[in-house]
């Protein structure tokens, strides 16, 4: 596995893999490798010639109360994670190298982009677009890799590549799950074990929830009782919980074949996100 | 030359043309060619293996009370101009394989855009931004050539390229004119001969401000006798008048080393753009 690390060599090496014929997978990552991370390189080196893993923190994404500083940054065991699981590159740009003083261009997918969880984290799907879009023209990736935890960056991102013409197929994976139906997530690290418990029960609510719906229940009685069983997680605070289009995330109708039900919940002041498809 | 219309077909030849290693170079134009465009098709055209001029009339561009319906389409005329100048691929999309009806991701290239012909444009380089973001990605040019007259667009996409990393070269072209110093622009057609003879005192105005500047005379008593002499142009408004720095666009400053006098002025009521670099 190679470590790279300036922009202009990884586009450069890129390009001659495709000249060379070989595809090439990315897994764009903040790093904190889990189980959840390793799904999706597993999916790529199954699926590509070559397969490339960014890790990088975005400043862009983070709003500046949120955990941008003390996000974590466990590199050596990373570096080990991508070794053990078949990346040919592992790409670790620095923010000097893609934030020039004057940068000031920005990608934003308008529709999707003020709901759900971007109307707490206003600037985030901007941030997200912003730097997947400039880790496409630097590794010019045929397969992207996203895990479905987060429903609605997977969403945007489909959007984002469908609207500019980016000749890269967008694969979603399903959320992997810690044995209590706690989702995967770099920021689980923040919790104790007790709120980690506490949290398992977001997934037990969603999958009940996704059995009312499925046995006839209207959406909206739904979607108020699981909303009320969130709420009574200890040391918990509901962000939201939406039922959507999954496809186009626009708010469901009784033309919608398939459901999204998507929710952010605080616990222990962590913020957590899940959803289930129905 | 072949003509190409579907935007998946000629990305298809593109990256073809990729792995065989042949150059790209990019024209991209709304049609109306005139000796401006064919300067940058002939520039193209002497610097790549294959060159790809886009004709299409970009909606998003245009503000709603702007002049995209009457924007003139002489698309017989332009295919022969293309033909004869050594293009080997004219794409000319249409707008619904270029923008779904759920089409909403923008490129916006902030610091620059808002500014200059972004006042009274205030979408125009949101959508020049877009679409050439798209026509990159569809056509992936090694180079890019754009007419120097529009300055303030040479320079959001000179930005853009830089901060989403494209890997293309932006070449800005020399402004051609007419005789009589008139900068050639599609737009000209609007005028009658005698607003054309109106409107060549632009270029004669920037003439004699750019010698006044490099003669040693302070910048902002240049730009507002320009601004007078301009709006004494018959049947003309002044837009704008302004001195930015050649680079950055900017406001002129002690330590700006070149210097660019760029104008908008509306003749006849059509609204013109020139620029000087001093």
């Amino acid at each position: 596995m190679k470590i790279i690390k300036n922009p202009l060599q990884i586009q450069k090496i890129s390009i001659e893999l495709m000249k060379k014929n070989k595809s090439i997978g990315l897994v764009p990552t903040m790093g904190a490798l889990h189980l959840g991370h390793i799904s999706l390189i597993k999916k790529s080196v199954s699926q590509n010639d070559i397969t490339v893993v960014s890790i990088y923190v975005n400043p862009i994404q983070f709003g500046p109360n949120e955990d941008y500083k003390r996000y974590p940054r466990p590199i050596k065991d990373d570096i080990e994670i991508c070794k053990k699981n078949g990346v040919d590159y592992l790409f670790l740009p620095t923010n000097e190298t893609l934030y020039d003083n004057d940068f000031s261009t920005y990608v934003t997918v308008d529709k999707l982009s003020n709901m759900m969880c971007g109307v707490t984290r206003p600037i985030h799907f901007r941030g997200v677009a912003t730097i997947v879009s400039k880790l496409f023209n630097m590794i010019l990736p045929d397969r992207a890799y996203f895990g479905l935890k987060d429903y609605q960056q997977y969403t945007v991102i489909k959007q984002m590549v469908k609207d500019l013409n980016f000749k890269i197929k967008v694969i979603g994976c399903p959320i992997v799950r810690e044995k209590n139906g706690l989702a995967m997530s770099s920021r689980n690290t923040y919790l104790s074990q007790e709120a980690k418990e506490n949290a398992s029960n977001i997934h037990k609510i969603l999958v009940n929830a996704k059995k009312s719906f499925n046995s006839g229940k209207n959406i909206f009685s739904v979607i108020k009782e699981a909303g009320i069983l969130l709420s009574k997680i200890e040391n918990s605070e509901v962000d939201y919980i939406e039922a959507r289009d999954s496809n186009t995330l626009q708010p469901v109708q009784t033309t919608s074949k398939k459901v999204v039900i998507a929710v952010a919940v605080k616990v222990q002041n962590i913020r957590l996100i899940d959803n289930i498809l129905c």
